[in-house]
């Protein structure tokens, strides 16, 4: 028997058709970033991904056969507990980022108000600018340094990072409590402070690190393992459950418990299962209802429940005519347009971020000089706006400003500007028509615009939907009101809140390119189904129109990372590749009964980072036997599951499921593993440990054809064998994302550089 | 070169696992049904099933490798053409049943109703209770024997169905055009022979009709072919369009795209996409908006469209209270078991119409016998009730009865009951507190009960949501109107209408058990998303307390005829089951270059109906080399595709992808095709047409496992291999089928019998 591993390959390998692939690539999932882009640390450097097929080896299938009918009955129960506490907690997150936020700001707007209206006649209006840039600065600062200092990916809506870790990318430290703890400060701090962000899109990020959290029944942060939930240890599980939590993260900032249950699928659950959907909708519901309910009771109206989400967009009874469904189309061209043009600017500003802007006091200084900006061109475009309107007596506004109108009468563009971004969005839907004037509108549209822009990347915890909606819906009010009144048709669009829906959906829809779950998502803020016709209208356009420039915004800030991300099916035109041309070989393999110190060899050799290894039968002809993960290697190291020569097999059976439970997810690295020079000739025998039906493939078959295996199933390892079922090559998830469609056809991109 | 086909038999079977099985069951996919039920003919014998696993063979691969990326841009955007024409054409067909039904419903009440009044005073309401029997029974008569004579499976709702088809079992003539014109006649007649059924359940079957017609370019009933949309001529293409169309149907029936989209998800596509889902929800849009328009101009309000659905809730602006949730888990629960006896008593009324009622005319003399039951106990309850109200200046009752009451007054218990049965569902939802009596209430829900449960399953085209709706509205309001109305808290509950709709969910839910997208097309129909967390808990402990009795209506007569149906997952505790014990062995293969007469042999054995053969290499050793259908090997016979022993094998090459796809899919049978004597002595070259890289499992994998592995990519065969890549068995869908979760653990279903 043979005690060194085997070098599999396959000799006849076509290279004209991958000319451009560099022979380094053998076998390595490691992904290294270009040199280029070394900033974005929120994304920083994945070890590794995620597994959503269980390996079912000897021990996983042992204990599923010893469970009985009444043990999965009890499994599905607490997946349904999980689900409900899931959506409890996120509720509960959502509701404390809502009254803090609502407090500070309203101190922070009550004392600068007090102070412009001291100095409004007196003169000296620079020292109440002052007061709001120093304020501004002073919130932003303390959010942008706990980020920075404390947990870097928690800067960001948190959308992108969720993406990758639904679609199998494993984001280190994105699920962590800590995280959960700076995002939710910094979000608080980056509101109050008021930069040009919502808190809506960090709900999402939130909702999954409370799944990961509850789910896992353990915390790292807080070093405690309640020794529950363990058998929900694994990729599989945790991964559905992180579904369920971003689902509950939407539905508790929009109030949208489908379109969370949308969002969900549409970025991860490539196996839609009944049962878990169902589940999803579960923690959807348990979600916003717990944020209705505590929101309700803390502003006294028990009896009502009317706040399902953070963000509300207050009722809409308007109808639309057939008439207006094209002005609706150019609305979302529009959309698609300033979008596009939205992605592009803040693509050139995170290219100059990476480049020049890594340093932790740097980046916290430019958060301070946004918010300082924020202020300032606030001020001065409510000092600089004579738009007076008169003050009505039901005291819809906050905090109106009288500044230089006459009494009884108040700023309007300070209701825009002085305000939280949440309250300007409803103003903008439903203040009568008249209440501000296009110059004002104009204006806030350009200025919001650029600052939402330079926002976005900056190294504090915001989202990016509610600038989105409030630079749409002012320039679809301004649409709106542009319209003429007085034509051959009945004036129905005498009420310019519907154009600023409008609008919002598609400047919206074409800065995130979101389509069915935002559809759904918006028609739920409304409240009003009859709307789900046009927005879906206005978000298709917005979404071909900006996708003829350049890609959405998650995915722009996702591809600058060199991520491995796998999408919905391979490029149209991907048949005449072959599982032959996108495998990596050769491809290390054990035999079953194998050298420790081949393994620790092979595992610590930092040149060829493998991390999933065919195990074939050396007796009858190397045939494919199993697959092994670097993950359960490096528990049997740690555990010393060895044979000794001189022993007999049976000594070895003594590690259980739960050692690798309690490993996961942070298995140590195998530097850690010290293994002594006569344990080197042990042997080990992997029989009882890998998946001994993995799942293959031949070599000719088609690219599209891997790649619906492998995204159907959720798969990290494919083998790819000959005819007589001899290993050949491995098609890991970075050999089916390099190849992607761009405007010339199929392009390889290059992920990984060795 | 061995002439004769081989046998590959594993001879090693575990018989003591699988003792229930019948050694006969060796290959064939062929499902007999139970002798006992031999009289549901709608869903009669299936010949085969659907293959959503593209046959990547050579001469599609060539196809695919010829098109250029601008060709794949083309057929994308002839799938948006032809989901959008799908919508439209659904939402046309709604209208047209829409229209007709009112105008006939109309006229029938008009004729009644005068003649009612005629007879009150003069007495001889006998005559009126005769007319109102005979305008019924003619009606039904004439829609039970359309569907009796011409079209057998379009009676009933067509859900049961769709279920099937979208599940992959190719039920035969259910996506005909005739099928579709015999259900939209039918319908229209057993809706205005004032049977308790609906006319948006079959709105799904025809949607799928319409969606099949289109996308394929051509239809069989008319013997016309369009000569378009050839590429879409095989099953993968043509389920994703009948799940847009049948999501298209709901969006119609219900005014609810969303749910629409779930509806298609829940019941079909196994494999989510992220483009596919958003064509059907283009389609459920455009059929919703359709219907919209082209019923908003035609009465007259087209600046409004406010008619997105066949039935409407109308708008509800209740809101609910925390202390009301108990209340609706309790309906809930009252919804589940009434729903559990409705579907018990239908199961037996089933099973004795299969013994005794299968001959058509005793099926037209039933189905006319429950038009006159329904008239006279309709009838009779008008006439015994003595609920007189006020009639109001508004005339929203259509056709009030005076009968007896005073003038001024009309009689209540006729508004359920001489009314269609949407606007029963609306009066029953919206009429303020006060309108019925609890007598009427009481009745009514016992009666149409009996008479819903009676109806469905009769060969009549008609839908059960309705009836459920409003047997579960009326229990629901009765619900309601007995709560005590002054207690410590605010009378919230004022308003029975609410109460109205959680009973109809209930009901609904404890008959057809759906979940995520009844909830979703609840609360898009009641327009009002506030209502979605009760909806969610009425339909989750309807659906818990229902599944404790008995299942689904849908899964009772789909299980009646012992179809394969295949769930989302494999039984829980199904682990100690692998594919050697699961797979049908021994398994049929052929040789890459095959005798014809072997061929033909196999494929007219009528003992051992095979569809899909497993090619073997003999040269180097009987491995797997691909995998042919019955289909392609009828299809090369057809077409006399051998090489002559003399000839090269490039004589061959002439049969283009085309010819498979004309033939699609309705392949001619064997026995039509003829083979001379010489030609027998030919051989055929299979290497071109089968798929050569069909997907393999090892002996050793796990039910769950291959299951998965088979629900995830929608097999049709998956090939059991040793670990030299020898075939030993084939699994197909009976096979895995036939395991489910019984009362007492794992049961293995006869679902063939040879």
């Amino acid at each position: 028997m043979a005690n060194i591993a085997k070098k599999v390959s396959w000799s006849g390998k076509n290279d004209e058709t991958r000319g451009e692939r560099t022979p380094l690539l053998n076998g390595s999932e490691e992904v290294r970033y270009n040199r280029q882009v070394p900033g974005l640390s929120c994304l920083a450097s994945y070890p590794s991904y995620l597994d959503y097929d269980n390996s079912e080896n000897q021990l996983f299938l042992e204990e599923e056969r010893r469970m009985s009918h009444m043990g999965f009955r009890c499994l599905e129960i607490s997946r349904w507990v999980i689900c409900g506490l899931i959506g409890v907690f996120t509720g509960l997150i959502a509701c404390f980022i809502d009254i803090v936020v609502e407090k500070l700001a309203g101190v922070k707007y009550s004392v600068v108000k007090k102070n412009i209206e001291m100095f409004t006649e007196v003169g000296g209006l620079s020292i109440s600018l002052l007061l709001w840039v120093v304020l501004n600065s002073a919130f932003v600062m303390v959010g942008a340094i706990i980020v920075t200092c404390f947990e870097p990916i928690a800067a960001g809506s948190g959308i992108p990072q969720i993406k990758c870790y639904l679609n199998g990318v494993k984001v280190p430290r994105v699920v962590r409590l800590k995280t959960l703890v700076v995002k939710v400060c910094g979000v608080i701090c980056s509101v109050a402070g008021g930069l040009a962000v919502g808190k809506e899109g960090p709900m999402i990020h939130s909702g999954a690190v409370v799944a990961a959290g509850v789910s896992q029944g353990r915390s790292t942060s807080l070093k405690k393992d309640f020794k529950i939930f363990e058998y929900f240890r694994r990729d599989t599980e945790k991964r559905d459950f992180v579904s369920a939590g971003a689902a509950a993260g939407v539905s508790a900032a929009f109030g949208a418990p489908v379109g969370g249950v949308l969002f969900s699928l549409e970025e991860g659950a490539s196996f839609w299962n009944q049962m878990l959907t169902w589940r999803i909708f579960f923690a959807s519901m348990i979600s916003t209802f717990t944020l209705n309910l505590v929101l309700s009771v803390y502003h006294n109206k028990t009896t009502e429940l009317s706040s399902p989400g953070l963000i509300n967009f207050g009722t809409f009874d308007l109808e639309y005519s057939l008439y207006e469904i094209p002005l609706f189309i150019c609305m979302g061209a529009i959309g698609g347009l300033l979008g596009a043009l939205f992605n592009l600017l803040n693509y050139w500003l995170t290219i100059f971020r990476i480049r020049y802007v890594h340093r932790p006091c740097l980046q916290v200084m430019e958060a301070m000089m946004v918010a300082a900006v924020t202020a300032s061109v606030s001020f001065a475009m409510i000092y600089l706006s004579n738009d007076c309107k008169p003050l009505k007596m039901d005291n819809s506004e906050e905090y109106p400003l009288q500044l230089f109108c006459a009494d009884g009468e108040y700023n309007a563009m300070a209701t825009t500007f002085f305000n939280t971004p949440e309250r300007s969005v409803r103003s903008l839907f439903h203040n009568p028509r008249g209440t501000y004037n296009l110059l004002t509108l104009g204006f806030f549209t350009l200025t919001y615009f650029f600052l939402a822009c330079w926002t976005y990347g900056l190294m504090v915890s915001a989202g990016v939907f509610i600038p989105s909606l409030l630079i749409g819906a002012a320039w679809g009010r301004l649409f709106g009101v542009l319209l003429p009144n007085k034509t051959f048709i009945k004036p129905i669009w005498a009420d310019p809140g519907k154009y600023a829906l409008m609008g919002a959906a598609a400047q919206l829809g074409g800065i995130v390119r979101m389509t069915l779950s935002l559809t759904v998502i918006l028609v739920e803020a409304t409240g009003n189904v009859t709307y789900g016709f046009p927005i879906m209208l206005v978000l298709m356009t917005a979404k071909i129109v900006g996708d003829y420039f350049i890609e959405g915004l998650y995915d722009i800030h996702i591809k600058l990372q060199s991520v491995p991300f796998l999408h919905w099916e391979a490029p149209a035109t991907s048949h005449w590749l072959t599982a032959r041309e996108v495998m990596s070989s050769p491809v290390t393999c054990f035999n079953q009964l194998e050298k420790v110190g081949t393994i620790m060899d092979f595992l610590s050799n930092t040149a060829t980072n493998h991390n999933g290894f065919p195990v074939i039968v050396q007796a009858s002809g190397e045939q494919l036997c199993g697959l092994i993960l670097r993950s359960q290697l490096i528990v049997l190291l740690k555990h010393k599951v060895f044979v000794e020569r001189a022993h007999s097999r049976l000594h070895q059976r003594k590690l259980q499921l739960k050692d690798f439970r309690d490993a996961y997810p942070r298995f140590p690295p195998i530097q850690s593993i010290h293994v002594s020079q006569d344990e080197r000739e042990c042997m080990m025998d992997l029989s009882e440990f890998m998946n001994p039906t993995p799942y293959t493939v031949p070599q000719e078959t088609s690219l599209p054809r891997v790649f619906k295996l492998f995204r159907a199933l959720g798969l990290r390892h494919l083998v790819v064998v000959d005819d007589v079922n001899k290993v050949v090559g491995l098609v890991t998830r970075k050999d089916l994302a390099r190849y992607h469609m761009g405007k010339h056809g199929l392009e390889e991109l290059h992920l990984a550089q060795m």
